[in-house]
């Protein structure tokens, strides 16, 4: 039996080259990778290719969730419409300390990775507590992760002291390295939960370990006010002394940026994930994303935790980025559709130094794809393929979606995990959670 | 055969009294009107009802789209990421002069309806040239509209000077007087378009004929610096000055209030009508809905066209506009989820002077409600149904909508319009528009 798949789009957006639209060609898949994109009328079936009709459909390549606590999908719609404090101390953290152990971060990675890969989502990028729970959950589902190896200045049901977290973050690097799936990075919670010398040690395992640092920098003008009363400098400039602001570092939020700053980001090559709809919902000031474009910076793209969202769409979370980029800027011309879209997979990617792999459709990159049904009446008429992508369709016109070549969404339905199962275990925490 | 429906729902947010949420509640449906709400264990089949299982669902209100031009769907995605003159000037005011004719209405309204209808919008507020056109496809659809008897101080296929405006406004009115879905809004395009007399005259006629007055109003700063030039004074002193400011006022968009206005419109009792996706996407600025709320400004929301949103999706539109307003006013407490759902329902009936009958889910009431199923996976867990249907559910979870009564969306199919249809003529249409 062939392990060739050819699919056949009404159009294909490989990202790379930039702003490329292929209009009736046929992506095929030779086992893991993409092994040719082709004219449709030019395509001849010689290897007995299995043929999948998405003639109807738009083609791109999946998204790349560069921010998110996968398993706080458990706590969505908890606690709404608070001060993040209360939200924080009176909420999230007292359920934390109450469930979050193995099998809380499994169930919870395992929702989420349901919800991601049904909107588009192949790779998600996880900064939370039993990392190699996350991990497994994510195997089982048979999409991409990197696993946030964290390290917090609190103890936690994961590790009580710093050199617990580096022991376990080692431990959990090692058990799945080279794995086909899963890669990991260091998650340092953020500027103000971890001392110097532990953003040291992060900084000087990084570079041996050879893996990106995915942290919190400037979610709020309050953080920064604080580091300024705390260390006598703003958080950025405090990681520069320190030795992180390198292409490694993944700064997440960035909501507030000085004049100085666009050019040290962009000369450091440090990536900006803005998170949109998390930074309006707990109102923590807005990312400057075209001005950080325009200075030349990267910016990725992330959903945040759904106890913050309380959606992991990234197809809904790149309209966001694009409508507000617009708003904030005051020009509507700002981050413009293909931009959007790169946004959300190519430059996801590259954060995560993954760019040699995934996040465009190219030959000979591995098959991580989704294929988007622009027949609904809400993407009609097709005008331009690209806007009714960002501007009109939703995660519920995604129809079919491949990580490295595995079919693992088909017509609307997941192929790896049973979506009963995960509602039953989702109502059993919410009992457990809600009534402790 | 019986008339009544009875609708057994998981739960029912009335939306009247505010923030009730009933729990496993049966709505009962007598032809046109809401007859009962009673607990789903304590009703009985006396009256021969057909039994509609909605106990995954949350019902509410069906959503009161408050400012929209539905013809102009058949230009979604025709012109994006452009700057507002150039997009208006080469774009769409070109395209309207080749194609806006009856033709086009009829067939934009009917698109746009089946979008809005499936989406949970039961009654939308229309703004465009041949409103008889547009009554007609609304009636056809069944849904509720509230059509636009627009004047504008330029010509148009409509008509050719401000009395002709008027002539036809005054006819298209009468026409649909007394028809049980079609009520009508006299509907002056913007101050910077319609002079004086014709607004003066709009005034007297809009409270002669007992009807709404829709009008965009300081949608930009750009707008109000040119009518300090003009007219030496804020369109909204303008129109105050010429006996507009009052309870049938809607003023669209609104993304600049000076502080005195806040005053200004609560005591004249306008209604402020809030498209965050439009604005967004245009970069007309901000409206300050925490700040108008907070005044005792009633607030109603709206999806503009999608030529500038580009969905005709009130669902997202209400999250937006939540998430936005949080965002904008600084405060994560602002619009919470039970106030956007209001804005999205009660508060545009009270608009469109219809709240006697619509808007919320009352006993006497109209029956125009909406059904969403919140068993999908991105709802889950359920710790709160306001919530997940605020945050976190989309508008591909509507399964079953009714208008007086009627069923027209039954499983997420429309009963009324044929979507093969709509799709080949949106297609056609695009043909039409973009080799003109």
């Amino acid at each position: 039996m062939s392990n060739v798949q050819a699919v056949h789009a009404g159009w294909v957006i490989p990202v790379e080259p930039d702003g490329v639209v292929l209009e009736r060609h046929t992506l095929v898949i030779d086992g893991t990778h993409i092994a040719a994109i082709v004219p449709t009328a030019s395509w001849r079936n010689d290897l007995g290719a299995t043929e999948i009709d998405c003639r109807r459909h738009v083609l791109v390549p999946g998204f790349v969730n560069a921010h998110t606590h996968a398993a706080m999908s458990l706590f969505r719609g908890m606690a709404d419409d608070l001060p993040l404090m209360e939200w924080l101390e009176r909420h999230i953290w007292p359920a934390e300390a109450r469930v979050a152990g193995r099998e809380f971060v499994r169930d919870g990675t395992r929702l989420a990775a349901a919800e991601m890969l049904t909107g588009g989502t192949t790779c998600f990028n996880d900064m939370y507590f039993f990392g190699d729970e996350a991990a497994a959950a994510a195997i089982e589902a048979g999409i991409r992760a990197v696993i946030g190896l964290i390290v917090i200045g609190f103890p936690s049901a994961w590790a009580s002291d710093v050199d617990e977290y580096f022991r376990k973050a080692e431990a959990v690097h090692d058990q799945y390295r080279g794995h086909p799936l899963v890669t990991s990075a260091f998650a340092p919670h953020a500027p103000y939960t971890v001392d110097d010398a532990a953003l040291t040690r992060v900084a000087t395992l990084a570079e041996e370990l050879d893996v990106p640092v995915h942290m919190h920098v400037h979610e709020t003008v309050g953080e920064i006010e604080g580091a300024l009363a705390t260390h006598g400098a703003r958080p950025l400039r405090r990681l520069e002394g320190l030795g992180l602001l390198s292409p490694r570092l993944l700064a997440v939020h960035m909501t507030a940026v000085d004049e100085d700053e666009y050019e040290l980001l962009a000369r450091t090559g440090v990536s900006v994930v803005h998170c949109p709809e998390s930074n309006l919902k707990l109102a923590s000031g807005f990312c400057p994303v075209a001005r950080l474009l325009g200075a030349g910076v990267s910016v990725a793209l992330g959903t945040d935790g759904a106890a913050s969202n309380n959606r992991l769409d990234m197809l809904g979370e790149l309209r966001s980025a694009s409508l507000l980029a617009k708003g904030v800027s005051g020009d509507p011309c700002a981050l413009p559709a293909a931009q959007a879209l790169r946004m959300a997979t190519l430059s996801g990617a590259r954060a995560l130094g993954l760019d040699h792999a995934i996040g465009s459709l190219e030959v000979g990159k591995l098959a991580d794809l989704v294929a988007v049904d622009l027949s609904a009446l809400g993407t009609q008429p097709i005008y331009d393929p690209l806007s009714q992508l960002v501007y009109a369709s939703q995660r519920s016109q995604i129809s079919d979606v491949w990580v490295g070549g595995r079919h693992l969404v088909r017509q609307g339905e997941l192929t790896t995990l049973d979506s009963d199962e995960l509602r039953a275990s989702a109502t059993a925490w919410r009992s457990r959670i809600a009534e402790a």
